[in-house]
């Protein structure tokens, strides 16, 4: 069952001979309200960065490059999704935007190789006041199921 | 001498065990007016895309992978700076936002032997109304200096 709130948008690729050309974002897609900071989190090969979740950020991931694995977990109270986990393949073969709302909890791996790369189009700058952060092991999730 | 209005602005790279990040732009950062669209644009090695000019847009180019020469060439008549080059060098290893003005001629050479890639971070949405386009000998410039 996929997580209320959670938007997952498809995006395209333009080929190019010297080089294709990726879309992200437009002021006018869904899941954009407001632009407050853009940056990068690389991630290595089978490394994971989990838990996050944030209380005011909505976030949007794009990977333009590697392959990584996004697991969402709801535990908001108020949830009609109360206690499910997603997770979603980003990568340049399934090259999607996802939408996350706060107040989910967020850990991505990496999948591919070499470094993959997750931009973060965020709607507010970054502010470790509105961030709690969980040990790996806080919250039970296979990771190895991600391939 | 710097073409007139164009902002170079140093990045941070934040090291992480598990990956590091990579600050793009923040909404509060000089060069920031307004969000239009994010999108990225890879580029082959030993490739050029050359020559476009935007009437209106405002870019910002970020490069979080690979190494990306970008030239600049200034022919508005109002400028101080008419008939100047510049030519900038955008990588992780000289990590940089690049803040292009409007009315400004653009090209860029892919000089890693990976693709790499750029994030333009523009004010308004693609809008080919306001792109003219030139082709790569229309503007002479030495593309084999930049390597």
């Amino acid at each position: 069952m996929k997580i209320e709130d959670l938007i997952s948008t498809d995006l395209e690729i333009i080929k190019n001979r010297h080089g294709d050309v990726y879309h992200g974002m437009k002021e006018t897609d869904p899941g954009f309200t407001r632009f407050g900071e853009a940056y990068f989190s690389s991630i290595k090969h089978n490394s994971v960065k989990a838990w996050k979740k944030h209380l005011e950020m909505t976030m949007n991931f794009i990977v333009p490059l590697g392959k990584i694995g996004v697991v969402i977990f709801d535990d908001r109270h108020n949830s009609k999704t109360n206690g499910v986990f997603n997770s979603y393949i980003l990568s340049p073969d399934n090259y999607i935007r996802l939408t996350i709302p706060p107040r989910l909890w967020v850990g991505f791996k990496g999948l591919s190789n070499t470094d993959s790369f997750l931009l973060n189009l965020a709607d507010i700058t970054h502010n470790p006041n509105e961030v709690v952060n969980k040990d790996i092991n806080e919250i039970e999730f296979n990771w190895s199921e991600l391939r």
